[in-house]
């Protein structure tokens, strides 16, 4: 069995890496040849932690295996990440044990890879500025990613908390860009690509606020009754999503379905664009909207990344299991 | 990190240790200081393996965990075990994995505590004569446990396959005890208690084979269509189980609520016999039937001893993760 640490990640898997391991994963999806299984979220009733296990399996790949872990509140009080995580990969073949491998970056790093693909295949060419709503820890990690997919000329940002947008200011410095602290009128107005990275329960971005040919990646919901934008936003929208069963009952587009604004028919697989089985945005004008609600799939794929280099480079502890 | 390898669990864990820490856990659950999280079990489309997580919290004891892993049937042909399973234990306080833990003799060892735990509670203590239905690689755990909770004189067994039987007649000739191969209508007929430990999608053994008095133990179906035992055969009996949920679901009990010859309401944690709250067998003259299904948190209790025992004995191998 390999074990890859937690403090080896940040060496051996590059935003990069995980952009083309998580796109790679999507286009399976959408063929059908990868699939994720029922996600397990639950109350402990111990120190108001929320643990889960999410599974999956990528039959082309051949990867199997799942990540547990979840979100202790209190944990930064003992100088601790709130979100814990770990994968576990098996041996499809045999159902062996295959690796254990530490998954916090790298729950980080895919999750931003996810609003990246989405804007890539979603949003105008000719984007200039890029709007950030949200500026917590996971924040700096969707910039950075998505300040490569496009020659972005600025970067605007809002948060409930204006004075954590130090974050993401320092991340647009060391790209060379400028960042300026705005109202969401004038993120909206401004933003040819927004991305939304809160935990909210109540929606922050209003349909009006938002111009066609706006990009949108909404990358926060990931439980029921968490929201981000107006659902009107997302009945005016081209809605694409990682996975529409998610998507429907756990990520952005939840309400707009609850409310009949948006048919689930209507929602389109992100791999389907990335496998060419459907044109993505047609026109300057569309508003193109990315429900971002995490699957397992995602996990494996950078942890399959991470272990294999783990190995090449011998950095894996290999333990006889 | 603490990694306890599957060669090292038989010298850790008896399978005393097993049924203590079984018995605990099933009190709690009955108490409800103890919950098993929803099971995720499926297909994967591949060597026609199923895979699955069974996940669980101990409140109690602070045991927070899940097993992955699953049946992959042509591991055989590759010197491999069948039946895969690998623990993780997370920190309840942080939720940091604790341990990795190999599963696949502790998963034999908690399944055959469980029904050595029915028999305990449930079996006239005048118990002679046990009979075993099934003669597969779990059946000698089985039939092992069982003889620790009475003074058995005789085993009598049945097996689809006669010949499988010779691994009965060695565990019951290493106790000193007289085994004989027996159709089912005797084994019926002569049983204080039974055993059933088959992957049978039919039912085997009928309610007219089966005494007034006898405790049956029904331990082989885990999964919806396998059924062991005549559902009227559960319309006659007391019927206990490890979880109602489940049992109801996946287990034996399944087939006699479906066809609604047993309520859901009438079945009987065996947590709460052990706690007290329940009398258990209440006559001489009772027919009493445990449905164990498998629960995480056997799996976990039995996961926490061998970690607890790798580390007391310089077993265990720690990597700092």
């Amino acid at each position: 069995m390999i074990i890859v640490p937690e403090r080896e990640i940040a060496r051996l898997v590059s935003a990069v890496d995980c952009f083309a391991a998580v796109e790679r994963v999507f286009a399976s999806m959408a063929k059908k040849s990868a699939s994720n299984l029922p996600v397990v979220r639950e109350a402990i009733g111990h120190v108001d932690a929320i643990y889960g296990v999410k599974s999956g399996i990528d039959r082309g790949g051949l990867v199997l295996g799942l990540k547990s872990g979840g979100f202790w509140p209190n944990n930064a009080s003992r100088g601790l990440t709130n979100h814990q995580s770990t994968i576990m990969l098996f041996n499809a073949d045999t159902g062996e044990c295959r690796a254990v491998v530490g998954a916090n970056l790298l729950t980080a790093l895919r999750t931003a890879a996810a609003s990246a693909i989405s804007i890539k295949y979603l949003s105008r060419p000719d984007s200039k500025v890029l709007g950030i709503v949200g500026a917590g820890h996971q924040s700096t990690f969707q910039l950075k990613a998505a300040l490569q997919q496009r020659a972005f000329e600025k970067v605007v940002g809002w948060n409930i908390v204006p004075q954590d947008l130090v974050r993401l200011e320092a991340v647009a410095a060391e790209h060379g860009l400028p960042f300026e602290r705005v109202d969401l009128d004038t993120l909206g107005a401004q933003a040819d690509v927004i991305i939304t990275i809160t935990s909210s329960f109540d929606p922050i971005l209003r349909a009006g606020q938002v111009r066609p040919g706006t990009h949108l990646a909404c990358m926060g919901t990931d439980t029921k009754g968490k929201q981000e934008v107006d659902a009107r936003l997302l009945a005016n929208a081209t809605v694409f999503t990682d996975e529409i069963a998610q998507a429907v009952t756990i990520g952005e587009t939840q309400h707009a379905v609850a409310e009949g604004l948006v048919d689930a028919s209507a929602i389109i697989e992100i791999g389907a664009v990335i496998n060419g089985d459907h044109p993505g945005r047609v026109s300057a004008e569309e508003i193109t909207l990315f429900d971002g609600t995490g699957v397992a799939l995602q996990d494996l794929a950078v942890a399959s990344v991470a272990v294999e280099r783990a190995v090449a480079t011998g950095v894996a502890t290999t333990v006889d299991f």
